[in-house]
């Protein structure tokens, strides 16, 4: 909407004065203390005229009196606020978003310490308890919210994962930055297939007429690819600082819609410098994990509580014996050994050479005591092209570390690098590498280390902690075969 | 490699016992203090017995004497080490990885508090100078150091950029988690196009063979993106929680490469619920750089120090000024009065209705003092559909705000969020959009609260807080059109 010259100026002037006002208007307001709902449950100021935000989490009317439970995602508990009949305004239902003030007191109910005795109730946006798909006192179960992408997150057992999922992520950053690690962000779009494996999604600018050009080149000259893995980025920091790490998204074009897989899904990777050791690695993996874990414990622990009463139970205790005890360590060919003696019938075979599958790792730890387990030095085969070479033929393995733990099966995988610039050079040769990872071989020509690192799957971490056993239930917006919602 | 069942059972036993040996190794390994270059630096215990990891930066010889800089990026500075000549093993270059051992003595050169005598140098990774694009006491260029992605974090330069960065990934998380922002990892593949107007890159599996199905579906059974913000998933989080961030990747397929532009990018977003004034987000982003310079400032001292002397002189006096004034606010309609009245020839169009462009925004932010800058209040029709109105017709506004900084222009840009359903549904309807957002309308008709957000890029603060003209010189690996490297 353009004006004249003249009728703008006169105009804009006007609108200037008003907008700014609009802008004041709200810095000048005297109210009550605004306060979260988890700082009025624990205030000690009673008597205290207050202002609360939230959503209404239940709603009970009496002849005279209303009592409503309001929600402001500060906390899994509710404030208690006990109004007379007359503030029952239109609109005030269960899911309604609501400001409330009054006065702080003391509850007389053992359930809570305090509760606000309201003297005003306005209804901010109201809410359709009819169209709305969660139901007042209903528990309604994960796999029946997962169909609401949109609206989970106001229900109490989505809304506490998802303060957990933010301590976890903070808890594992504190964790490294205190052991001086340096956060790297490695790119989401690269060129390298890391693994070689991996079935992977390919990025193009959305709506491109393809060119005979284009499709040649495309919008970056070379196929582009979404990482499955943020450990060769890492390794070209390994060749400068002593310890780097990265926590992001990392992607499978999985054709699977199981429990354990995504599309998108994140992954917390370490690269550790100067060291020729797996023990180096198992200690940082096993530090990590309780850390992290002992953090989120105390952080969050009626979150956490939720996890371990309704929906897996016995979590808890699993948990704290995992805590108190050194994680195991057994080699591949022991575990091959333990698999071979067992008197279960497995899907998958157990020879010696064979990977092992879901099936094997969960046996393997239930087998050592239900407790982490880490085994090592996987056969050299079954590793790809930058595991490092433990040269102990006739059975040849790789310095390579997987954690299980339970109910999971693998959490972590990890190796030592292959620093050696000729042993490398021979396998990329051999897998018809070479040129394509030239860049990789130069971090190898100028002053090399022996370094290693590992990755975590950090969904995985979130379901072994609270005993869930969907990974579409620990993630914000779960991406997978056939749904990509919102 | 599979053995005959007997042979295996041998071999097995055998690998075993080695494979184990190999590990536990290292861990009864006697040997002196190991230190970092930072610790050994600032340690009071002289005449300790300690042991040095890293990268020779410079090498000199005299007579009896060798003297040696190594450094291993935990810090900036590196640690000087004296030895007998004798000591000048094979391969002990400019470049090389080497492991030191010897006694921590005081300095006799002013330069630092101690120096490592060393007793034991050996070259773990030799590196030849010749091949090798870094040369010794060469102060290289960030242009020249940006054509080695794989070894520039070799250089000071950049080993100090990337500390910075980390440091301040960590003040921002720490600023969010101590004003009670819950972190929400929102995805990286969506399928919304949130502003309607991006360049966006399309995501499908590899290799794929179109079959005429899956021409119409593909993976995701609908077409899938990389997000170019998380701005609608937090808003579904704004419904659950009062404050949410994200802080991680987004993407533009721009064909540009200018020193401005990434096609993949850092962003940091926050939500903000209960807020009806552009007040309480300028508060948000305006503590939120001052908190987070503040912090990278006192904790990387001397790797911004190399920033500001050698990069850009004078962005820390600049800086200074910033952090000790209040940011300052205009209008938009202001921010127009003030670019018509000046008496520079702007290449784009000053009219009310007009987009600010950099040279604009630029210009602003000198006028007002060189310090930044909030410009609020755009016209309606410039911004998307989820702007909240400020129904001011004639002269009609949208409740939005820029943050303008020196030397950068747009660092952050926020809104308030249209909250009221009959007019959000009025503005996709209008926009053809109002199937494609019935999930957004649906988070208005469920206890809609106003709520308000902001997203800033995080390579732009980096550029603005250390004078760094290119913005591939602050990412660890840049990627732009007809480029992706790595």
């Amino acid at each position: 909407m353009l004006l004249g010259k003249s009728a703008c100026v006169l105009t804009r002037r006007a609108c200037t004065s008003r907008a700014v006002v609009t802008v004041r208007r709200y810095c000048c307001q005297k109210s009550p203390q605004k306060l979260r709902v988890t700082e009025a449950l624990s205030s000690q100021e009673l008597g205290a005229n207050i202002k609360i935000k939230g959503w209404v989490r239940s709603i009970r009317s009496q002849k005279e009196l209303l009592f409503l439970h309001v929600n402001d995602g500060s906390s899994l508990q509710s404030l208690q606020v006990v109004a007379s009949s007359e503030l029952n305004v239109r609109g005030l239902t269960y899911g309604s978003a609501v400001e409330i003030s009054g006065d702080l007191v003391k509850s007389p109910h053992k359930k809570q310490n305090v509760e606000l005795q309201a003297t005003h109730i306005q209804v901010v946006g109201e809410c359709n308890p009819v169209d709305f798909p969660f139901k007042i006192k209903e528990r309604h179960g994960l796999e029946y919210i997962r169909q609401f992408p949109h609206l989970r997150c106001r229900t109490n057992t989505f809304s506490s994962l998802l303060r957990i999922r933010s301590e976890a992520t903070s808890a594992i950053q504190s964790f490294f930055k205190e052991n001086n690690f340096v956060h790297i962000h490695t790119p989401v779009i690269t060129s390298n297939d890391c693994e070689g494996a991996g079935e992977l999604f390919q990025v193009e600018p959305a709506g491109r007429e393809e060119s005979p050009d284009e499709e040649n080149t495309g919008f970056f000259d070379v196929p582009a690819f979404l990482t499955v893995s943020g450990q060769l980025h890492l390794e070209v920091m390994a060749g400068a600082f002593p310890r780097v790490y990265t926590f992001g998204p990392t992607f499978r074009a999985e054709n699977s819609q199981s429990r354990r897989h995504l599309a998108e899904f994140y992954m917390v990777e370490a690269e550790i410098s100067f060291t020729q050791s797996l023990e180096d690695l198992m200690m940082v993996m096993e530090n990590l994990f309780k850390s992290a874990t002992e953090c989120v414990l105390a952080r969050c622990p009626e979150d956490v509580e939720l996890f371990h009463k309704y929906v897996a139970p016995g979590t808890r205790e699993s948990l704290d014996v995992m805590l108190k005890n050194r994680f195991k360590v057994i080699t591949y060919t022991e575990a091959i050994d333990i698999l071979n003696c067992s008197s279960q019938n497995f899907a998958f075979k157990t020879e010696w050479g064979c990977d092992l599958q879901t099936e094997h790792e969960k046996y393997l730890v239930k087998h050592c005591g239900n407790m982490p387990l880490f085994v090592i030095n996987y056969p050299y085969d079954l590793k790809p092209f930058y595991a490092r070479d433990n040269e102990d033929q006739p059975c040849h393995t790789a310095a390579a570390v997987d954690l299980l733990v339970p109910g999971v099966g693998e959490l972590c995988g990890g190796t030592l690098r292959e620093e050696r610039l000729e042993l490398l050079r021979a396998r990329l040769a051999h897998a018809g590498l070479e040129d394509a990872y030239q860049w990789y071989l130069e971090l190898r020509k100028f002053g090399s280390v022996p370094h290693g690192g590992f990755g975590m799957g950090f969904e995985r971490y979130l379901q072994c902690i609270l005993g869930v056993e969907n990974i579409k239930d620990v993630i914000p917006f779960p991406r997978f075969s056939h749904s990509c919602v919102l």
